[in-house]
């Protein structure tokens, strides 16, 4: 029998695909992938579009449960339902991996994903480098190491798409010592956030990568129908409320004149006393 | 009212999504953007499944007579379909940003692009650096600035995707100095074909980042029935036929364990009279 890995795309219950849609009816089960990324929408959405029960599988489940999944694809197809593409910004190479392990067969079901969508400012796909993933901040923990990264990308001309940290069903380590197993409310790194510690880190290290002038594009909830997309400087971005999540920023490279332009549609409105004074602008103001 | 861009993605008629499908039927007048990739269908399927008229928009209707799709979308709303994603591998700002001059709205439909759907060979996408486009060679024309790019990528330890030349309605020059309008045959970049420019252009510059035991994936017909992937040094690939397009490359950076795990599924047997002795094997033999 076969493992479906289905991509859900981005915004609601109707951006599954044709022949996704009709997988899913077909399953004898169906798993959503709850850790990763969320969707628009809620699981009881799902199921009264798909008429079919759909299971939750967080963390735990994906990684130490995980038989119980191709388990069931020895006897029936399954349905492995993944918000964007199954292989994108997350990659299920191990689910992947141990079901061929076990004899059972892989499909996949492609489908929009994050790193496609972000196309949607208008700065051009294949001028992207490397993609990076800031981690929020701790007390003790202020990892910079995707400032390297931002910075090669950065000397060749690259823009860089940030993924920004996801913290769903974390453990309160607090009430745990206390005995009690209690998850956190989830947590989702907002575009200001990401600026700020962006900027944070371009104090530290000055080398001119992060700076409060770099010209950066905001994104929140991409491919939903409150989709909102702001371009600005990162000092103006630090200060944005993109409301709800999901969100994630570029930092820009290079501008092409093609891009400048679809940029502008994004544009925040110039602060009276601001002005453009760094090669990052490009004209932008 | 609105231009509608919607992506198809990348197999066939069933790719589409619910949300793209449902707009299509109610859309007044369906182009499709028949000059950038191909459907592994017909028009016919289209119109079949969609039970509609599709218009085929070539380059020529694209870039000289684009009014006509959106003095169009000025009075009724306009499906403009592409292969893949309408913003991933092609951008079609131009058309965006025309439109939204002529006052009409613009709303793109995601989809799966080859850009996120080459992850199929277990590559982690985030582990990409600027994607490169290779031309064919001509007897005088032998551009190789997509050996940069690679060289820029390489040196972060990063994979390049290299999207293959595509020839659709090319005039033919010969026939045209008689004074007749007759257009060449399509043609599609093979694997083997940029695995023989690669291999060319290193020979030329002798910087190690096209070497015949480089690691590369060729990948064919990507997310259709019949797709097909495989993974070898880059002289192998340039012996192997992928058979019918679309054909895109991945030179391979820096193989972590999880990607190499995953691409032994798609290595080519070894030669018996092959070894291994580059840096590039990271044990792939």
């Amino acid at each position: 029998m076969v493992l479906y890995l289905i991509g859900l795309g981005l915004g609601d219950e109707k951006d599954i695909t044709v022949k996704g849609l009709e997988i899913v009816k077909s399953c004898h089960k169906v798993f959503l992938e709850n850790y990763t990324s969320v969707l628009g929408i809620s699981k009881e959405n799902l199921e009264l579009f798909y008429e079919r029960e759909v299971c939750l599988a967080d963390r735990e489940v994906c990684e130490s449960q995980a038989e119980s999944i191709y388990a069931c694809a020895k006897e029936q197809n399954i349905a492995f339902l993944v918000v964007g593409d199954p292989l994108c910004a997350t990659t299920h190479s191990d689910i992947i991996l141990r079901a061929r392990s076990e004899g059972v067969q892989v499909r996949v079901i492609h489908n929009a994903s994050v790193m496609g969508a972000v196309a949607s400012c208008g700065l051009q796909l294949y001028n992207f480098g490397q993609t990076v993933s800031i981690p929020f901040f701790t007390d003790d923990w202020r990892p910079d190491s995707f400032y390297d990264k931002i910075k090669v990308n950065k000397q060749a001309g690259m823009h860089t798409l940030c993924l920004l940290d996801i913290k769903v069903k974390e453990p309160d380590f607090e009430q745990m010592a206390r005995g009690k197993i209690v998850f956190l409310p989830p947590r989702f790194m907002s575009v200001s956030v990401a600026a700020l510690q962006l900027l944070e880190v371009e104090a530290k290290r000055q080398e001119g990568i992060c700076t409060p002038e770099t010209m950066a594009v905001g994104l929140a909830r991409l491919g939903q129908a409150t989709e909102q997309i702001v371009a600005g400087r990162l000092r103006d971005l630090a200060v944005q409320d993109l409301g709800e999540p999901l969100h994630c920023l570029i930092v820009c490279g290079e501008l092409h004149p093609l891009e400048m332009e679809m940029l502008r549609i994004f544009l925040l409105p110039p602060e009276s006393n601001s002005t453009c004074n760094g090669d990052d602008c490009h004209g932008a103001s």
